[in-house]
């Protein structure tokens, strides 16, 4: 099976389906799409993408693409259910999703691309200004991932007791995001410890922006 | 079966859940959280949503509440699964939660209260600029859906054929949210006439903001 995958070093939520490609043990090949130049904006990619936006995913057998990141985890888990990244009981499965979601859909598009350059090109905000935006809406999806951990049992060596879900591919991209910020993580000894856990497995190094194609240093991340 | 939903009239999130709610034919007991007074941040609201928002749902036999509406549409489709709002193959599955995450991802956290708070009392936004901000981001969402639907033959009556979808929930809000802001849906020929045919079910009908206790005027919306 031939998967190509539309990403970009520095996207987080190309960051969560590579994670998933790794963990599931599939191969592909990563096409970058350079977001910084506008690449995305391009009418033969929006072609595969409608959105403009990474990650898509182009699959033998499946006559359209896939995007958006938590849909193309949707068709991984069900498409190649070992290892599993969701719980199989409904409310367990909720939680997992919610957590996801407090990162990916309520976190992350406050900070993409396209926001950025809003910021800077129609609003005219300082440096300043846009990296209080950037640090401040990182750190509260942050700060209630933290406060759903501390109140649900459930919480383990990973978000959700001892497996690797989608919750936790969500919440790596958006630590990986603060450092991006420069946020400090204070107050947060449960994300930072399953953060650190989950750097750990190879399919969250490994995908590291900075160990990617077109990331500006050649570095590894510790 | 009890549950207990914690909503606001005006939430698109909350609206999502409501119009799933109905479709299944759920009793349900809704408790306004009033978002525009702040009750969203009481210590005792945060107990059952640690992220301080609506929707959560407390259902008995399920220990924690569920929160973010893209999880607990997730539970609910599994846990009441008829009529179901999902299609059953994967690729599809990936289709349709792609363009709802178009719109509860990408453009419904862009014009949350939490994010027009922040343009006016930390920004100091004029209302001018807010609402070119509100209006951008909600059209750039149903824009992009637009050319999903476009691109896919997957489309009919409703975003993914003839059945409603989660993707149909969003849409619905997202286009509620349009109205809110003044935007005018011009070139969204195929939003325009889904969102239509959804409004002729009660279920989407009845669930409109303006029609739920709190709402500012007692007026029906057709």
């Amino acid at each position: 099976m031939s998967i190509k995958f539309y990403g970009f070093w520095r996207s987080l939520a190309a960051y969560r389906v590579r994670v998933a490609l790794k963990l599931k043990g599939l191969d592909y090949e990563e096409i970058p799409v350079n977001l910084l130049a506008g690449d995305q904006h391009d009418p033969a990619y929006l072609k595969i993408n409608p959105q403009g936006a990474v990650p898509a995913l182009i699959l033998e057998g499946v006559a359209q693409p896939l995007f958006q990141s938590m849909a193309i985890l949707d068709y991984l888990d069900h498409a190649h259910p070992n290892p599993s990244l969701m719980p199989t009981q409904p409310a367990d499965r909720a939680r997992v999703l919610a957590l996801a979601h407090l990162c990916a859909s309520d976190g992350h598009p406050l900070v993409v691309p396209r926001v950025r350059n809003y910021l800077q090109n129609t609003l005219k905000l300082d440096e300043a200004a846009r990296n209080q935006w950037l640090q401040h809406w990182t750190l509260q999806a942050l700060q209630s991932f933290e406060r759903a951990l501390t109140q649900d049992p459930r919480a383990g060596r990973y978000s959700h007791g001892d497996q690797i879900t989608v919750a936790d591919l969500c919440l790596a991209s958006q630590v990986i995001g603060a450092g991006f910020f420069g946020c400090e993580l204070v107050d947060l000894p449960r994300v930072t410890a399953i953060h650190q856990a989950l750097m750990e497995h190879p399919a969250f190094s490994e995908s590291m922006p900075s160990r990617q194609v077109g990331a500006p240093t050649p570095t590894t991340t510790h």
